[in-house]
């Protein structure tokens, strides 16, 4: 099966509004054995939905379309489906009583043109929008469907997964053809420490004799490149599971992680088997390693907390940056990084830790040649170690990175302490 | 002139990457007087892309594609080029230089499949890429005219800006009938404490006079309605000035902001203007706000730091919340919280602070009915306030939208305080 999404709004083509919605949907659609086709994002503008609608039903199964369903003026998808599907606004008695007891009490919101909002095409069957008041119709279009959501990520997220995405998996179980199929499978590897061309070269072998079945992509990003076999219903799963491994022997020595799993994830779930806990203190990433460390449930059990000492003054006052040590080796220093790393251990109580302190820009005595150096530590009860990187003039790409290079390498001190253990190595060496 | 993106990638069809190129892309066009018609999103297949061309140079005098531009083996972008522009690819000796040049200290990457980078379609006319070895290919075709671009973002954003935005400008100055137009004209209000069906009826008086020109839209985000009026060509900035002002009329109680800037910068401007500094003590926010506060060039002005205390030991060892405190008030509550804002204010020494505690999972004890509660203090000179707000039900909407609130209120709190020096009012009634 095959579907295009259709995003609709004027944020989008003035570059307002970044629209995430479509690599949401298209993950659970790909997890539903569904290949999204193409995306299209168009003006809300009615020749322009109308002409959306057309290319996407001479190419697809399944239409998606997100936005345009308010209750303000500038909403008009609900009045160009009814047009392109040739039917008129109804009351509908269920949608209304289902807006009236959403806003029960906040009566105020339960004004004339909140009620715009029962209005629904009668052609088009209604699902149910459990957490607003915009409807989610379900268009028929011969063999084909097209589901018409809100563009509010929450409320297109709930549709999905408590609505459209069942609605569609049991009629297709009740089709009577159902097409020989293995579903969509897509298997990544993360890797660093090698640049795209020399994966490459070294991947030659493999792309020979694999001859592009599975397909397989290089996605590079802040110096992670993740490599993905994608198979669109032909290869079993256990065929993935072979060709992955077969994959892994050509850049074992290059390996992050096996599953497309966010670094800070991967972080966690390495201190988690060990029962152990993380702080941060950042000067440079202001905070983003505290946010990642924190983003995802469950967190709590490993992620203490975190100093940012943005000023010097917090550096000092904090984490026992002294004077002398920043006179004597600047701020930005091997010696000053693993002060702060020590620091935040001890002052949060946690087992391991990350420190970061880097020159973003060209202000407060800096050249524009030093903007980039970042100097990051890490710290754990075996030690503290630290290292040097040079990441760009961007500001925020250096921010990045860094956080980037702080997870990559936290997850190489934590599988090294690991294999020490059993190896008697010492765990430096390989930072 | 009207443009259309095309980006190329598996990647973003599976929901691997988010397109964040399209919105920077989009901004850049309307600021350069172009508007942005469609934005397509295909796989890396022969088909999909010469359709997607096909489609566009329908419609639209400016193509942009992003992507399929690496050396590897899934990358076929340049392939169709040739293809569709019927022409072949020929070593480029210029490129050659450059590619030489940028990775001289690398001669491993220089091997021999960056050695492709240097081949290019005869026909297209090659713009340098300063920070990659993709290049930059322009197609004529007709009057129209084709940017191939590498989709990684930084070598995108620096294509844009130094070549491709300046080569169109500068064409069009010369060419010989420039269309009368005033350029397109985006101005938004950021209004906050009203629902959207409500502010539509606000407006409708506004809508009756307006009759659509210039265009209002609505965004509702996370507890900001962001109001624009955009015009494409045909409005004086003058006149659009004035009728934003008449838009003001209508919702005054309401703004949070003139200008779409993000509500960190408007803080950040706020304290700047009175040479004020602020610091924040995170717990279910977990550092997000401290990373919004850092984001920007030039936030270590008023920016000092923050003390993330996801760990309730963390909260006691660094803000003196004792364990009475939480045992009697729970760690969710208004008087942990006011502890948390003043004791980071003494510990960073900074003017100003926010602190947040909320409850973003049920686990720890907590029941699904407590989920979403937070309270939220700010703290300056004049005292110490604090809001409980029911966020929902869904983690990463509540940190997002706690986030959202503490900075709103952050805003008010910092004009109020304004207003108070002038008219003798008190500042704590209003939160």
């Amino acid at each position: 099966m095959r579907a295009e999404i259709i995003t609709i709004g004027d944020e989008l083509l003035i570059g307002q509004v970044v629209d995430t919605n479509s690599a949401w949907m298209a993950q659970r659609l790909n997890e539903a054995g569904i290949e999204l086709y193409r995306i299209t994002s168009v003006h809300d503008r009615r020749e322009q939905i109308l002409s959306a609608l057309d290319e996407a039903f001479r190419s697809v199964d399944l239409v998606f379309t997100t936005g345009g369903l308010g209750p303000t003026k500038d909403d008009i998808t609900k009045h160009v489906m009814c047009e392109y599907f040739q039917t008129h606004l109804i009351e509908d008695t269920r949608v209304r009583a289902h807006v009236e007891h959403l806003y029960a009490d906040r009566p105020e919101i339960l004004n004339r043109l909140t009620a715009t909002q029962w209005m629904v095409p009668e052609a088009a069957e209604i699902l149910t929008n459990r957490v607003g008041s915009a409807p989610i119709m379900l268009f028929n279009h011969g063999d084909q469907m097209l589901f018409a959501m809100p563009g509010v990520p929450y409320e297109m997220e709930v549709a999905m997964t408590e609505q459209i995405i069942p609605y569609i998996t049991n009629k297709r179980l009740h089709a009577e053809s159902i097409p020989r199929s293995w579903g969509i499978i897509h298997k990544t590897l993360q890797v660093s420490g090698i640049s795209e061309s020399e994966l490459a070269i070294k991947l030659i072998p493999f792309e020979t004799i694999n001859q592009g079945d599975p397909s397989l992509a290089y996605l590079p990003k802040d110096g992670i490149i993740r490599l993905r076999l994608s198979s669109y219903g032909d290869r079993t799963p256990a065929s993935m599971d072979h060709t992955f491994e077969f994959l892994k022997r050509y850049v074992k020595d290059y390996i992050i992680a096996e599953t497309d799993d966010p670094l800070e994830v991967i972080v966690g779930s390495l201190l988690k088997e060990r029962g152990a806990t993380i702080s941060t203190a950042e000067s440079c990433t202001g905070g983003k390693l505290a946010m990642l460390l924190s983003l995802h449930e469950g967190s709590s059990e490993f992620y203490k907390g975190s100093i940012v000492s943005y000023a010097n003054s917090v550096k000092s006052g904090l984490l026992g940056v002294t004077e002398e040590m920043i006179n004597e080796h600047s701020v930005v220093s091997e010696e000053v990084v693993c002060q702060m790393a020590k620091a935040v251990r001890e002052q949060t109580g946690s087992d391991y830790s990350i420190a970061t302190s880097g020159i973003a820009s060209a202000t407060g005595g800096y050249t524009e040649e030093e903007v980039g150096t970042v100097w990051i530590a890490w710290s754990g009860p075996e030690g503290t170690t630290a290292k040097c990187f040079h990441l760009g003039k961007l500001r925020e790409k250096i921010t990045d990175r860094a956080c980037v290079k702080a997870l990559v390498e936290m997850i190489k001190f934590l599988r090294h302490e690991e294999s020490k253990k059993v190896n008697s190595k010492t765990v430096w060496n390989i930072i």
